[in-house]
């Protein structure tokens, strides 16, 4: 009991959190909740690709990207009334079938702690929620092992991730 | 002159097909016309997937995956006032930067004739001309080859292809 007091009940849900209704996700020290909200601010979001090393991009594209994807997932550390996004993902969908999940980003300060794993699990909940039942994505070499451990199967059945290049 | 008056000037483009802005596809002896009309007969479409030998799916799910595809493809065959789906392909998007081309199906009467090339070839162009640059797809075994000829990559830089499984 006094474990879980230590780690839960001391902590208020913070105010923009319930606004957004964000999740709290259980199992970290840090209060880390889980968005689905599309409205992310852009910049912040940009300084978190930049953060992990990806080329720019232009806002707009990204605002059209967002809008047009099934699900845009983010996480984010709350201290007090400050808020930071630490992690995101989204996911394309023909809202039937399949999902393709692109742009899995953790903030580099807040690696190595689970959170990559979490959001993952989170945006698998969510589509699977919308009833779709195959999920695909695209793995760079060093993350093939990262995601075969939630479940990711590479090349199932011979089937290979192809790329169309001009 | 003689050759292609004799493979084009005599047929009339069909009213069904100038009503639907279809476009001739050149090439071919037989009047095939390229179509981005989300509005498919799901029967006719179940027909096609049928005789390719794909399990059957509910049509509703067919009727929503369609809507929020980004594009539709399809190729009819045309003779005289009679009208065939013969090829069926679609993509679903972020409309921003990515796309991916599911359900990539030729009828069995039609196929070695290269109405799948040119099925990839509209699809691809389609996608271009809505500016997305990275055009992927999921590949069976079988096709690698088929899909490398037409400029895609398989696992580049060794990017690997994943799913997810229940």
């Amino acid at each position: 009991m006094v474990f879980w007091k230590s780690l839960f009940s001391t902590t208020e849900v913070p105010e923009a959190a319930k606004k957004a209704k964000m999740r709290r996700l259980v199992g970290f020290a840090e209060q880390i909740y889980f968005s689905t909200d599309k409205n992310i601010d852009l910049y912040e979001l940009e300084e978190l690709c930049d953060a992990v090393g990806w080329s720019r991009r232009p806002i707009a594209k990204v605002r059209k990207a967002l809008h047009y994807s099934f699900v845009v997932g983010s996480l984010w550390y709350f201290r007090g009334s400050f808020q930071r996004l630490v992690g995101f993902a989204r996911a394309t969908s023909d809202h039937a079938f399949n999902a393709t999940i692109w742009d899995v980003a953790v903030h580099p300060e807040f690696q190595n702690k689970g959170l990559g794993k979490a959001l993952m699990l989170e945006m698998i909940a969510e589509l699977r929620r919308a009833e779709i039942s195959n999920i695909s994505l695209f793995a760079d070499a060093h993350v093939v092992e990262f995601y075969r451990r939630l479940g990711f199967n590479p090349d199932p059945e011979g089937i290979k991730g192809m790329f169309w290049y001009n």
